[in-house]
């Protein structure tokens, strides 16, 4: 068999890459089980029907079919279509459907698994990558003050990424009832038209989405001057909801619409400003192309790699799922942790301390002392260290070396029998070091800092 | 939108039962991690010609396509057909292959991931389900001692799970050896046949078995008869050795391979004995389909739960992979996770504490004290509890019955203003015992117990 090659928009990492990745998701899980969040995980395929719900994405659904389906005439048409799922929203609002009786709401859930999407293979973009999502969702109701909470949990969770060279984080939301509000205010009824356009603003610039203002969702010019100035508005402090009331104000275009969303605003930039200082900006020209969201809505860029495009975004809607008895409010983000790793990774930003778990490699000094090596190894083990015993009693230069190329910190060599017969004490060598001394299988301890496999910035 | 139902095959579980999977996926990792195995993570897609290098399997295999292939006629040819991966040795295989030249041989990995089979929906069994795989393998070589570890470490990974209320396991074990060299002893030379005919023992009894190893094997009755003797060995001590010889030699079957291969078993039963007394059984009807293996080959029952099939099965291989420089031999198990969990869940033998991470439930007196109680839960995360603020200022036996509701087994009180203006202690209740003490968010601690959701076994 000729050697493979990597299939375009499919990462996978070598052993030290997903440690970096394993180390990433535990994080994520463990703030997010801090906060509350229960986690679910649903199945990788929908039917069809479900996942062509949101029009726009449609053409990246991977259909499935069954390579020899016997009687396809017959049996095709009785089973549903079925593709895998391209994010982890559509499957969340069919298990809440499909369980709602059995769910006690509001449900804090997180959920972190791979989603696929039919992407044209020659674009380089991820065909298949591991989504991180946290949402609340409510039955029938869904307080507001859910929406402040859930982008600062994402602020600590990737927060908690700092330590391990993860850049920082600047939240960046917005609010579609400002948006809607000042639009409408000034005139303009085609909210969803002008939100696409201000959505391309970081692509193709004022000058054009100005023009496209006026061409495709009838701006005056001064219209479209004006939602270029809401667009202009950020900063992460109170004064920013001054500054947009006093450009509606001078617009004559202050609805209630407007001072809702920007009462909102106001309660998420004060809280952020409280809870984490620095990381959440209100922009007013984050507009987020998907319909569904109603309140707030929010991106994430890491500083320093702002064309990176956002690594976590989200944002509240006021119907997740309805059943025609319950409609389901939820608010929530999602972060891009293939991206991210993917980043980290390929800029070089952290590195894994070693490549395997192990903290120690137990010598073999022949193949008849193999079951010694291995009683050290699992006396160890009882104490929750890793070990492995080396593949062969080769010569211990050898086994340093098998060691060695693993960054394997310690080599474990047990006992020998002296001339006398007498069998003198086990030893233990830190190979980055050279120091050896003896050591006791049933007390001997790693620091806390070479237990496990650890991820450090790159120095 | 009606309520959606399930689809057959397609297992997904309420947040409860997701805790006991999540405590069986993390159990399985911590053990494998223990044994130094590496952790990796395959796409879900191969080649279709990879996948169907394996030549039973093709009618499982689920393909893709892409719902808009807006040039299907042009680009399809060009684009490889790709599948979903039906096992992780598949995968494995390729990327060791594509990696080889960066990867450190033998390599220990585990790989924990869902895989899919394209069964019949009717059938009732699994299309989506979770595999947890150990391999090491070599390059160009692999001692047989990795035959011996590989299954003591999956007795170890599933021995770790009896405290949540697993069953006991018991391993059956064989050697490809000892049936070939006996086989080859007796004059049978179809050894794949007689092997597919012994693997049907379980099912169809072994008078059937008799008859189809003289219509489709060309054996004699007397020669059908020596391998049913030989299919009938089993025990967990040496002892099954010398009757396999002293069998062997009736039938002037002794042959160089069947010596090896006895010698092979011997080794791991006496190893086991040891090392996992009461856990490893040779058996010798063990037979497996897959034609692959050229040693040790193992299967593991749930005892008591014998009809549930074989729940970590796999062997050793002398070809993994082979590039034309290398060949790669290996010896590896998987454990079915699904269909573990399944049975933990469906017969009801284990339950988790609670279905939400949070032990402690923050209450929360009016709207606009919600900072207050933001604060306390911000304190007690510090120190690593995971807590949920309520999600409204009901009525304080509401939010009690809220936390009742998810079994978290603590409320806690932020202090309020008495009539005199100073403000009284916090206070926390055991909503278990009804206990409500003073306490500080800076310092209280539940105890290790009800920190986070605990797996136990159903009373």
């Amino acid at each position: 068999m000729a050697k493979p090659t990597p299939l375009s928009g499919f990462p996978e990492w070598l052993p030290d890459g997903r440690i970096v990745e394993q180390h990433v998701l535990d994080t994520l899980r463990h703030t997010f089980e801090l906060h509350g969040f229960a986690g679910i995980e649903t199945r990788a395929v929908e039917p069809l029907d479900q996942l062509l719900r949101k029009g726009e994405t449609s053409k990246e659904v991977y259909l499935l079919s069954r390579l020899q389906d016997e009687d396809s005439a017959g049996r095709a048409s009785s089973e549903k279509q079925l593709g895998l799922h391209f994010d982890l929203t559509v499957p969340f609002a069919r298990y809440v459907l499909e369980n709602a009786g059995k769910l006690a709401f509001p449900l804090r859930r997180y959920q972190i698994q791979k989603v696929w999407r039919g992407e044209r293979p020659q674009e380089g973009r991820f065909r298949e990558f591991i989504q991180a999502d946290i949402d609340v969702v409510g039955a029938g109701e869904l307080p507001y003050h859910f929406e402040v909470e859930a982008p600062l949990v994402m602020a600590e969770a990737l927060g908690a990424l700092a330590e391990i060279g993860l850049p920082p984080v600047r939240i960046l939301v917005n609010n579609r009832k400002v948006a809607e509000g000042f639009y409408r205010g000034i005139g303009l009824d085609d909210v969803e038209g002008v939100l696409r356009q201000i959505d391309k603003l970081d692509k193709i610039g004022p000058d054009k989405v100005s023009e496209l203002l006026v061409t495709e969702c009838g701006a005056t010019d001064d219209q479209a001057k004006a939602c270029l100035a809401l667009a202009s508005v950020s900063g992460s402090d109170v004064g920013v909801i001054a500054e947009v009331r006093a450009l509606a104000e001078s617009h004559g275009a202050v609805t209630e619409l407007l001072e809702t969303g920007l009462g909102e605003l106001e309660a998420l930039i004060a809280a952020a400003a409280e809870r984490a200082p620095g990381v959440v900006v209100a922009d007013l020209k984050i507009a987020r192309g998907l319909d569904y969201y109603t309140g707030s809505v929010y991106e994430t860029v890491l500083v320093g790699h702002e064309q990176l495009g956002s690594v976590c975004s989200g944002g509240r809607y006021d119907t997740l799922a309805s059943d025609g008895r319950n409609t389901y409010p939820g608010v929530g983000l999602s972060i891009g942790v293939s991206r991210l790793v993917s980043r980290l990774l390929s800029a070089e930003l952290v590195q894994a301390t070693r490549s395997v778990p192990s903290a120690v490699l137990v010598a073999v000094a022949s193949e008849d002392q193999r079951a010694v090596s291995d009683a050290v190894a699992t006396a160890l083990r009882a104490r929750d260290i890793p070990v492995e015993v080396a593949p062969s009693a080769a010569k211990f230069g050898k086994q340093i070396k098998y060691a060695d190329r693993r960054r394997i910190p310690f080599v474990w060599f047990p006992g020998a029998a002296g001339e006398d017969g007498v069998v003198g004490p086990d030893q233990v060598k830190d190979i980055r070091s050279g120091e050896q001394v003896d050591a006791d299988a049933g007390t001997w301890e790693p620091s806390a800092e070479d237990r496990w496999p650890r991820v450090v910035p790159t120095s």
